[in-house]
């Protein structure tokens, strides 16, 4: 078993060694690779994803990155690392889970998957100027992309033994795109005999009852940048970005990532925190290595240590101390 | 001065007369004209606005419509009654203000208008099929319509003395579209002096922060569909759809709408809320009528009646009993 990382920018490289020896705690034979990615690397090397790092993520098959800043202002050849490693590897699934975690969580008992197609939608990169006054961007979707979502959501709403898979589109305006999502998702749906389970909501509804009534949802399934939105709203419900996690996912490859950004403000504090790194590493043994035992382990020692803190101790948490309080627990 | 009534469908019919009988207490001079939009009317002559509602509209130059039903499979011909609406009579601007009322709003103090581009981005209608499998939709920025809705903001901060003006796109990842909204905003602002007040948001991060610390915003302002479903879920704040007024604005002309929709289910019961038409109703006595203290005695009166009722009594208030309640405190 092996693993590229790539901690990239600020907070990222505080965070990713975290998770790491999670995942070495719990799989011993864990090899580790350690790749570039992001604004330092692209200052240093002209590449925001240099080939060696694509190279290392299909040979290990499992990544673990961390976080990456951008410039504020557009910079000739660069593009988010993040985006290009979606891209560039294929990984056309975004799964994000939003759970109730003791001490951090507003309200107990929400236990959400957001699934968010990861390929297309309007992050195809088709935008053009059309004249100096004029911006023209293209959102995508295909048949095949939105297929495939759903055919995974399938799988996960069996493991999970789901109670409900809630289409959320925009299809009152966009009838063509976001018709051809639905459509084609009820299609899989039906066809692996779940479509008692499947309901739809409009995406500004959905924002809505997210906030509203987050218990009505169980697995979301969205396009690319509806998927974007709602999981950071729905966020909220664990504790906010700091313990979101996520998971890139392709054929056989798969690419976990906290939510949240470098925080260069806090970065080199000591003060970042590394639980959603953490969960993070929890989706990878989960949903790319099969390991729901150890996935469950390492999330029980997150709600465990969350547990014994109080909010003022976990405000005044280092990064060490988290790591050294889940770890004892694992 | 005159107003178009354009009930629409479902409650749309219960709710818009008693926001005409407020405004005809404010306003005693006022002439009502009533036409038609809709599914009922699209049913029963083939067209969702006809050209005599249009001319009624722009006859009067205010309007106040309700809510319309839709089909939920796309049908032949017909299209969104407010769309089209919006697109013919050029109601290029969107204001949706969020503020906390009693009784119903989950926290007290929060006063925001969220600022709805109005015309494009991903509402221009343009949208195909390439192949079978395929769907595009385009997503049209321009700088005109831009500059358009930050000149409205700039007088709108004026008018409220903001304290904060926030742009809220995602120019990360659609640098060209998003990018135009946003530096034709920050121009606009910057000639009207108030650049001090600008601030900017990803759409991401902005939803998540509605939620977590909705005090943050003061004016906010996007892109057509952003604004769609920020709105929606910020109006959480306020008490919910039911709580939630917008005012469409073009030259010279407005149409206020509740957002709520036609709530079939409840059409006919006698238990519409009337709050969410009244409050729109406010919406064209401050912002096109320029009569900003009949606005404040309307929504003085909504605030009142809110404050004399419990939450059971909400519950079972009826539309009259409201129209009652609202009316006497006038
Ligand atoms: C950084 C950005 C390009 C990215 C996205 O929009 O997908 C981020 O917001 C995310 O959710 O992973
Ligand atoms: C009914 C629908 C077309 C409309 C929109 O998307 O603008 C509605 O959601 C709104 O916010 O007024």
């Amino acid at each position: 078993m092996r693993l590229c990382v790539i901690p990239g920018d600020g907070i990222g490289c505080e965070v990713v060694p975290v998770a790491v020896g999670a995942l070495m705690r719990l799989l011993p034979e864990l090899q580790v690779i350690e790749a570039q990615a992001g604004w330092d690397c692209f200052q240093r090397s002209g590449e925001v994803v240099p080939a060696a790092t694509l190279a290392a993520m299909r040979e290990c098959g499992a990544g673990l990155f961390g976080a990456v800043s951008s410039p504020t202002r557009p910079v000739e050849g660069y593009r988010s690392a993040i985006l290009t490693l979606r891209q560039q590897l294929g990984l056309a699934v975004n799964l994000r889970p939003v759970r109730s975690w003791p001490l951090v969580s507003p309200r107990a008992g929400i236990d959400m998957l957001i699934l968010r197609e990861n390929s297309e939608g309007l992050y195809v990169g088709r935008e053009s100027m059309s004249g100096p006054d004029k911006a023209i961007a293209e959102r995508h979707i295909s048949r095949q992309a939105s297929e495939r979502i759903a055919g995974f959501a399938a799988q996960v709403a069996r493991q999970r033994s789901a109670r409900r898979i809630t289409l959320v589109h925009k299809a009152n305006v966009l009838p063509l795109t976001c018709g051809l999502f639905r459509d084609s998702c009820r299609q899989i749906l039906a066809e692996q005999g779940l479509d008692h389970l499947v309901d739809e909501r409009l995406v500004d509804v959905a924002a809505l009852q997210l906030v509203e009534r987050p218990d009505a949802f169980d697995i979301l399934l969205t396009t690319n940048l509806f998927g974007d939105i709602l999981s950071d709203l729905a966020c909220y419900w664990s504790g906010g970005l700091g313990m979101a996690p996520s998971l890139n996912l392709g054929e056989g490859i798969a690419l976990a990532e906290p939510v949240h950004g470098s925080a260069p403000d806090i970065a080199g504090t000591g003060q970042a925190n590394p639980l959603a790194a953490l969960l993070s590493a929890a989706l990878l043994l989960r949903h790319h290595w099969a390991l729901p035992e150890q996935a469950e382990r390492l999330e029980s020692a997150v709600a465990a240590t969350l547990e014994s803190l109080g909010s003022l101790e976990l405000g005044r948490s280092t990064t060490l101390t988290l790591e050294r309080e889940v770890l004892r627990r694992l």
